[in-house]
């Protein structure tokens, strides 16, 4: 028998915790497990690797954010961002904002001389929502959302769409990026981006580009301290957090790079795992929730296995 | 005309904003003006003074978290928690967790010898649900809600309810804060509280007690170093961040209160501000939303004003 002292240590560590095991009964018959059973019965082949192409280290005094960009929905802008980065455009660029339970944004210090272009540009039309291919790979979630006409996944992106139109666009989920932009909807371009640290602006969709989404490190963001002027700006430039640089994974050697694995959307093992966060099971939960909103669905990340000998 | 970098720099400004002046169209006449314009307008009698008697302080080493208790959905557990306080049960009790985009927990460290209790409890049964009182003063949302199957506030609290059970819970959004627990649904009383920090994990209404919400201070939880132990917990107590105390406004002489109001839920104004929530005007917006989330809804909180002599 547990001491006092001891049960006590297991109930707080169980708090809020599923316990793998027992599982409630579903109401879809598509999954039965938790998220860490499916997970450790996936198999490679539902894994991807983050693509170099798309995938932008943020570096930063703390260490590396990365950033996969979504590039089938805001081509102008993710090509755009590579310039900058290829420019070396975001080398010192200081996080100029951070706004409790909102966003965190990084452009030129106020005051300073615009850095000169070569190639990218300070002005891009805006890319609010693209037409869906006809090979489009959208896994759609069954649960009504109130933003949208369906909600759902392509390629490890939480996203948004719209039948009648055949639009899609990707969610102010925590951890997505985007574009910054002034009333003019073409001001944006990428030399000021932003990243959600809070609960789901979701209001933003389709008002401002996104490229993509943190796929590790958002806590180098989360905890940055929060801005004291309006919207979350910080008052004086002592304050900012200066961006060492951006680069893209394409552009580094291998041994500069973070292997880093998504869970590929289009397979069974995703299912089961949105499923296992829709009615969570296990001896903790007493009231499955029967329902899933899109961006509380947690895409799983894991470190590139290493390869066995 | 501004020069470029002045016009950079109300680009950065405003984005995300919303500019006060034209309004775009609502879906419905409730409300024009955005949430500036209402609460300008608003009186005195919207407002109300968070209840002495239902406020904690929570004191950190970098200022105070104020915390509203919802007596109405968990006496039970409000009533030990007061008794906790009285009792100096909070004194010294460390930040055990923080778990990036989702909860920081308190409570007795690992190993520590329990505190003494006299009349606090250790267990207290459950109180995921209420009855909900005839005079009930409810403020419905009239969006759809996919985790109940009503949303709404009651006295500046969000909440859900079931009217088929006329039932209703305090839902976990940002800010919320619970009474943490083992598996055992009786296993909590208040030694160990979380706060949510992060997107709504609306997944956990029902299954765990909560009993209010941060009314300021959150920036002070959610900047805190994440845990990098499983689940967000801290791998080494000297890691902890050690809570002062928490101690109830009442108990303190008035000069070491922080007067603060909330805007009344059951007034036009407060619905003025959901409807410019729901549909933002101005002119960066070009999508206005048509809808809003429970946990989208700002609930505004204010200095209380100088009387005037």
């Amino acid at each position: 028998m547990l001491k006092k002292q001891q049960r006590l240590s297991l109930l707080a560590s169980a708090m809020l915790a599923t316990a793998a095991g027992s599982v409630i009964a579903s109401d879809t018959t598509a999954a039965k497990g938790t998220v860490a059973d499916w997970l450790a019965q996936s198999s490679a082949t539902d894994w991807r690797e983050l693509d170099a192409d798309n995938t932008l280290y943020l570096e930063l005094p703390g260490g590396r954010v990365i950033i996969e960009l979504a590039s089938g929905f805001a081509p102008k802008h993710i090509s755009n961002i590579k310039a900058l980065v290829r420019e070396g455009f975001y080398q010192n660029i200081p996080i100029v904002r951070m706004q409790d339970n909102y966003v965190v944004q990084w452009n030129e210090p106020d005051g300073a001389t615009p850095k000169t272009l070569t190639q990218a540009k300070r002005s891009i039309a805006a890319e609010f929502s693209v037409k869906l291919p006809a090979n489009f790979a959208f896994t759609p979630l069954s649960d009504h959302d109130g933003y949208a006409p369906q909600t759902g996944h392509v390629n490890g992106f939480a996203m948004a769409m719209d039948p009648a139109s055949n639009s899609g666009w990707l969610t102010h989920c925590y951890g997505a990026v985007g574009i910054a932009r002034g009333n003019e909807t073409d001001s944006g371009s990428g030399t000021s981006m932003y990243v959600v640290t809070g609960h789901a602006p979701r209001h933003l969709d389709r008002n401002i580009t996104l490229v993509g989404t943190v796929r590790q490190g958002m806590e180098l963001l989360s905890t940055l301290p929060r801005g004291q002027g309006a919207m979350g700006f910080y008052a004086s430039a002592d304050q900012y957090t200066v961006i060492k640089d951006i680069s893209l994974a394409a552009d580094l050697p291998a041994t500069h790079r973070t292997p880093l694995q998504v869970l590929r959307t289009d397979t069974a093992t995703f299912k089961g795992v949105v499923e296992a966060q829709r009615n969570r099971g296990g001896e903790w939960y007493q009231h499955p929730a029967g329902y899933i909103e899109v961006c509380n669905v947690r895409v799983p990340v894991r470190d590139t296995p290493q390869q066995s000998q």
